[in-house]
């Protein structure tokens, strides 16, 4: 679909951040002027607690500047991809920000070299909202290198994102799929559609159709790929932490034994409940062989029910309705405002994100089609956006970012209460059937194949960190293996398998996938409590996502009550699924 | 054509350097011991003069076994890049480079740190072979930082080729060319060949075919063509160079002046030469429209003759006749023992190239088509080839390798030499024509054509440099423009001219191009010496053929006879093509 065709209301409003260009270049000359100010002040900022102050509200101002300008630039690019006016304005502003990390190279070092003078002043009332980003810079000590040193690495700066940005700019086109004998448009957003087929020639075509590609640029991939883990474990080895994965957590304050506790549990100990479930798929779906791109075949045939978008917002406020006033009212403003982008169009991102910042509304990108895995991302992406406006509303403009390593809590936390309230809603044992169907999809998504991921790009950053040759094949073969455990012995491994992992984007981020599964245990947790009336649990909850990054990951998670670092958490999602899975066993035997 | 479908004969032999992987890992074992025993000297090795020449045999034993393996891998890759096992051996070769180069970062240091007594050990007769190349790493001292800055610029260069190693990987697929309703495959080897068709639609219909899927993959090619930008920027910054260009002109000792004096010769005071040339190809191709893609089309159509490879061979010994024995023989050889892979095949890298080492047959590879233009590669890479072959022969491993400054001299000498050949063999005034057309063509490709492609290249390094930002919309923007001053009113530039920059892997090479100018202008000079006798420029010549790379690169090419500082060379050059010109356009009148 061509994106003219879509009707305005389903577009998302991105006059409410510019209205034109104009007001985009006065706010980037803004952001300029207050550079200039804040590098003047190089070598007087610690000098007074006066100076101090202003060095610190100035340098917000600029963050802000920086992220609305950004924001901007990037929603548009994202949706017209083409437009070579915002792809201008996405490399103005990127390129600046890049300046700006250069030029204010020097703050963390000054900090950090005045920091007896700098802890006095954070005594001082007006810079309490300054404290905790600035005793994370304290905490940087010993990774930050010499003046020079400094100087020299954020220069790197602009080498080291090439990977990245051209995976990024990176768009394929595939062959089309035979469909009762009509050719059909594969792309992203439809290959999902596809694999839920009954048809099994379908959903071969499409699968080989769309990862055919991949194995065709196979070595752009590889090339690509390690050049990201190469980056990464460039960063950890100058900045001197033992591995990539360390190096990661760092910033989150975690230890690296969670990561490895969670693949321990989801990797080893759990994962014949996983095995489990494909003995069961393919019992129900009576196949010979059970190919891995048969897996999405839905298992409840019955009530496959596509939702309109205006469904789908009525579902979702009803959902929320638990939270009471305030939320169900960000809800009312996101579908009023447009904050939303619905449709797959042309050229257009995949996949949904929420994306905004402290002054801009939280815009949600989607490629809406309409079935519950739609539904149920609208709720994901707004659980993001509440999040943030919350924080934004809540927080000073300094501790209203949240860190990714709490982010997923907030959407995983409405889907879990998205797929309860359909549970509940259910009104026949087929009705229920399939919404547990859904659940465990979502689950085994979250709690058995993004550690699977984790895995598979932990040995990726080893061989990056011994500098091991990664070519196609190695890392091919890698995925394929780690699969064919992953699937279990019920599941036919296609060979196309170890080369889908060059479709996933979040191999880009640095150690990103493990915190769905965190996300998703926590919020299990959490959704339980809620449903059982534990007592001020929504008040704890709401409190949390009104916290924004005003403390660490782990004293927010415990704000909301949850312990990332308890066993239990893990030992209860996996429990849970068991439970569901044997009631979906029983229910799909009647 | 597949791989397997090419006679023997016709593919080069790489058993020649290797039989098997086991001598292929051998080797590489062979240069990890040696890199132990180098570091293991890291803090005596100019403590005495032993340890200094035994620590430089052991360098130049381990530079050897590098480039041997490295040469291997790197044929084999090029022909076959679906080859996992190639792949494989290159990225274990090119890791273990890396590795080499971040463990021997201290050298240049601890050398510069004991000049004194360096300079002493070099009065040696022993350490003599080891004087011009020391002596450039002592004239490094001002562009060298601190021994942490280089440990830590050294691990750069593990994320830094990012760009270039995925464009390497990017191999693209074109849609057929319909040629006398027959459709036909469209790759890099055969483009040339249609853009030289009578039917001005299939011309348009090659060029569009091909240039659009630049297009399409615009914002790839502009990231990876911004990185390599920025990636040349940042190292000139960081080593303290006032432009990228003049970082890259110190390694060969050049003063920058020497490139904007090719610019200005060629980009503005000889350019309404080419000018006039194109309004003459108009004319005698009597087309309403003269479009860029029509430039190709023979001006001089009876005489398209096809060559075999046999008859190309047999011509290149009758032109090489005029350097004596010595150079016939390594032409003979180079038959003998299968030193060129001929034929385009399935995925095998595209152009023409020599590549080899002190250990290895100065191997070529080729995608000849039987053209007058392959048989014009040929003879330019045996030029390349037999340059190695005469600098290893002559030199001690240590000053063998030459630089690329001067490479390009002795391929055009002979590219040059055939031309001339050519001419005099012609039996009528339309062959004369003819070879006067391919001379003029080959002219335009180097004298005019790459200086173009310097501007375009020094803009983007400017922009690089002032952190500017460069999309696909910009680049190519750029690109159109200077094209259309390039080509001149007479031309009409399609829309797609300004994206086939993105084709060209010269940019990727850090101010490559204007190299090939400079080789053409000597070249000229000297083939124009030797056609009239002058008095040793045979021997010299040959001299400056088994130089290597024993001094810069201006004093080879005085060597040689020829001062690349002087104006007049460049001024005779361009005279001889309005000669020619001139010539051609009488001959044409008749």
């Amino acid at each position: 679909m061509e994106r003219n065709e879509v009707e305005l209301q389903y577009k998302w409003d991105l006059s409410l951040i510019y209205k034109n260009q104009k007001e985009f270049d006065k706010d980037l000359n803004k952001a300029k002027n207050i550079l200039k100010v804040l590098t003047d002040m190089k070598d007087s900022f610690t000098d007074t607690k006066e100076n101090f102050l202003k060095f610190n509200q100035e340098s917000v101002h600029l963050s802000r500047l920086l992220n609305k300008t950004y924001v901007y630039a990037h929603l548009n690019t994202d949706v017209e991809p083409e437009n070579q006016t915002y792809q201008y304005l996405l490399s103005s502003i990127l390129a600046f920000s890049q300046q700006v990390s250069n030029a204010l190279d020097f703050v963390e070092l000054e900090i950090i070299k005045n920091k007896e003078q700098v802890k006095d002043y954070l005594t001082d009332d007006q810079l309490k909202v300054y404290q905790f980003n600035i005793e994370n810079i304290l905490r940087e000590e010993k990774h930050l290198l010499s003046q020079e040193m400094e100087t020299l690495l954020s220069k790197v700066s602009s080498i080291s994102n090439t990977a990245e940005n051209v995976f990024e700019a990176f768009r394929l086109d595939y062959e089309d799929v035979l469909v009762d004998g009509e050719k059909k448009t594969l792309n992203s957003a439809t290959l999902s559609e596809f694999l839920k087929n009954k048809d099994p020639k379908v959903r071969e075509m499409a699968y080989h159709n769309f990862f055919k590609e991949y194995k065709k640029y196979e070595n752009v991939f590889a090339a690509m790929l390690s050049g990201q883990m190469n980056k990464d474990a460039f960063y950890a080895d100058v900045r001197k932490f033992p591995t990539p994965l360390s190096a990661s957590q760092w910033n989150d304050d975690v230890p690296e034994a969670l990561f490895y506790k969670i693949l321990e549990k989801a990797n080893k100990q759990y994962r014949p409940l996983f095995h489990r479930y494909n003995v069961l798929k393919k019992k129900i779906l009576k196949l010979d062989t059970l190919h891995n791109y048969d897996l999405n075949v839905p298992l409840t045939d019955d009530i496959t029910k596509k939702y309109t978008v205006e469904e789908c917002w009525d579902i979702i406020l009803d959902v929320v309705s638990v939270y009471g006033e305030e939320y169900i009212n960000i809800i009312k403003q996101a579908r009023q405002e447009r904050w939303i982008d619905f449709y797959p169009t042309k050229g257009k991102r995949i996949g949904g994100y929420s994306s905004g910042c402290y002054d801009t509304r939280p815009y949600i990108l989607l490629n809406f089609i309409g079935e519950y895995d739609s539904l149920s991302t609208m709720i994901h992406e707004l659980g993001h956006s509440a999040h943030t406006y919350l924080s934004s509303k809540y927080q000073d403009p300094a501790n209203s970012d949240y860190r990714i390593f709490v982010a997923e809590v907030a959407s995983t936390v409405n889907e879990t209460l998205l797929i309860n309230y359909m549970l509940d809603h259910a009104s026949s044992k087929k009705e229920k059937a399939y919404y547990i169907y859904e659940f465990l999809e979502n689950c085994v998504g979250l709690i058995f194949r993004q550690p699977m991921y984790a895995e598979f790009e932990d040995t990726l950053h080893k061989w990056a960190s011994n500098h091991e040759p990664m070519n196609a094949s190695r890392i091919t073969d890698l995925y394929a293996s780690l699969n064919k455990d992953y699937y279990g012995e019920a599941v036919e491994l296609d060979n196309l398998a170890g080369h889908s992992c060059f479709y996933i984007p979040h191999f880009y981020y640095n150690y990103y996938v493990y915190k769905y599964t965190l996300g998703m245990t926590a919020a299990l947790a959490i959704v339980s409590r809620i449903r059982n009336k534990t007592e001020h649990q929504i008040e704890n909850y709401l409190s949390f996502l009104k916290s924004g990054g005003s403390m660490t990951p782990v004293e927010l998670l415990k704000k909301a009550g949850i312990d990332p670092l308890e066993d239990s958490i893990y030992d209860d999602a996996f429990h849970y699924f068991e439970e569901l899975l044997n009631t979906f066993e029983e229910l799909m035997e009647d």
